[in-house]
């Protein structure tokens, strides 16, 4: 989407420097530095340091990684060390797994002098891919917004939360949660979106709301803790989230904190939807709430904020006394019972085995 | 309660100087400063600027502004104003309103002359009987822990989860919720603690995590997210929590969040408890969740996070790109729904007009 108003993607490859290119996520909404990344390691550090992050875009990076691998050395050693290296920056990255698996099992079978060029072409498709079912999931969610919309007074703006960031930048563009929001605007449907921070990593605040504020998107940032008191006072009308990873039943593995908005969206009798390309959904995994792994991070990320100061400069302030013990599970799961529907790209799916097998039946097993 | 091994209350009258002395609480974690306050604009602005917070503590806070000012001024004027100027510091304090209701109606008979003293002298009874009403919740509190202990493997701690700051600092000693926490802990019940930092203003991490700290009590930091997902995990056995204002039917105005935590016990069988000393009932207000109104803070409170830098100032930075709107409500209510039983200094009360009205026959309209 567009930046001072310069279309950009998230990541890209770039054929005059011949290079991939990203937006080093890490200092926005502050500084927006793009960066080259060359090697193998790079792209390891840039998913495991969340230079990038965000289900799809960690898998668009990733087929990447494996194509520059090729670029330096088209071995099978070289493909299966590359699939382990890139594998472990992000356990609980679904699309990560996705993208490495399909890019392995391409390039296995072919000659090693085609190896480079095929990853290339691929890793771009799959982007291009990934930009198209996004594209689709704001049009099928559009429809939800259009409904809404036409239950409120004329001009009156449908108020929609989204937690984290499921934005363009956590996509290769359109994001997951916010294209039916873009769409919607596009469509001059008024919206008005309440960004939940999202703590500990803040993305809600760094990104989703550098992302609207980019786009002109009315919205206000809110804490964490606020959506249930916007619900209870008939201040959301909708819901929409992103998600890592959905199990084949239906179940939603997110950001920390997304169950909690879930209960208070049933409580509310609120639509609440997830949003998500079908790479992020995992058929090997039935029960979410028992098989997925929650990836537990370090204690300085809730210990510590980072941000800007007064003068400019960027810093970590320390909220808490010295060595206090903290927990950073990273991500919570939303069973099934309590969502709406999966806006997917090929339509919206009810939240269910059912409800999957119907939309991708090629997957069932 | 011990700081550094030294006993403190949060408020207290000082012989030696002949001035009232708080903890001025914006420095904690960090710093540990003692303030006196002589004038009653020095009270409004404590209260007001949350030197000084917490329901109880603010009722005893006003209460000694009440008696400061008739040093000053004794003539019922002076006793009308004061009511005004401390009042509208804090609309949403019950407590309060209670403490400046009860100053006024005592020192009103009085002849000016014998106000000051009075005044004086009852302040420093409220804050005993706050003292004493805490200790009884957590009396009662205790018996929760004890049975919840009886069902654990010997020396697994009873994992209790609480959110804000319903500590020693916010009342004038014990606390509200941490109370039964100290019980436990006297009674050498294992216990830990789950502080949620409590966004926007981060008291759970401030001064929270620094009471547990202070006293070796077992306990970790976490995101405001991270509740549910300990809760659907088995990692909570218990929550308990402060209140800001409880209406008559057993609706609980609490911080921010609160309603989350309370549906996501509600969702997993989790005991729900809210601890309140009867202050902070408000007789006056049936239904919580339409009659509470909520204040809404400035946005820099969600937009800024204060804490320490590396170099060990102090300083806020910002999390968001500029100028980003935010909402800011600071308060929610939990309907009496959601809560398992209200842990009052006379027992444990169902939260329902009944219930309280059992307990607390004498305010009944």
């Amino acid at each position: 989407m567009k930046v001072n108003g310069k279309h950009y993607r998230s990541i890209w490859f770039d054929s005059t420097s011949n290079t991939v290119k990203i937006i080093d996520q890490r200092w926005l909404p502050h500084k927006f530095p793009i960066v080259e990344l060359t090697t193998r390691q790079n792209f390891a550090d840039a998913i495991r340091e969340m230079w990038v992050r965000g289900a799809p875009l960690i898998g668009a990076t990733a087929a990447y990684g494996m194509a520059v691998q090729m670029l330096n050395d088209p071995s099978d050693t070289s493909i299966d060390e590359t699939w382990e290296i890139l594998h472990e920056t992000r356990p609980t990255a679904i699309n990560l797994r996705w993208a490495l698996n399909h890019m392995r099992e391409l390039l296995k079978p072919l000659p090693e002098k085609s190896r480079a060029l095929v990853a290339m072409q691929r890793a771009g498709e799959i982007c291009d891919e990934d930009v198209e079912a996004n594209r689709q999931i704001g049009l099928h969610g559009l429809e939800i917004i259009k409904q809404i919309a036409a239950t409120k007074p004329p001009g009156a703006p449908v108020n929609i939360l989204t937690h984290c960031n499921a934005g363009w930048l956590a996509t290769v563009d359109w994001g997951t949660a916010t294209s039916p929001i873009y769409h919607a605007n596009e469509a001059e449907i008024p919206v008005h979106v309440w960004v939940d921070e999202t703590r500990p990593r803040n993305q809600g605040a760094q990104l989703t709301a550098w992302e609207m504020d980019s786009h002109g998107i009315s919205h206000q940032l809110i804490v964490d803790n606020a959506g249930g008191h916007l619900m209870q006072n008939g201040e959301v009308d909708l819901v929409i989230v992103g998600t890592d990873r959905t199990s084949a039943n239906g179940d939603v593995c997110n950001k920390i904190g997304t169950y909690l908005k879930a209960l208070a969206a049933r409580d509310n009798d609120i639509p609440f939807y997830v949003a998500l390309p079908s790479p992020t959904i995992d058929w090997s995994v039935g029960d979410g709430e028992k098989e997925i792994p929650i990836e537990e991070r370090h204690g300085d990320e809730v210990t510590k904020v980072w941000g800007k100061l007064d003068d400019g400069t960027l810093a970590s302030v320390q909220i808490c006394p010295d060595n206090t013990p903290a927990g950073n599970p990273a991500f919570d799961v939303t069973p099934r019972r309590l969502i709406t529907g999966l806006i997917t790209e090929r339509g919206i799916a009810e939240a269910s085995p059912e409800g999957l097998a119907k939309m991708f039946p090629e997957f069932v097993r």
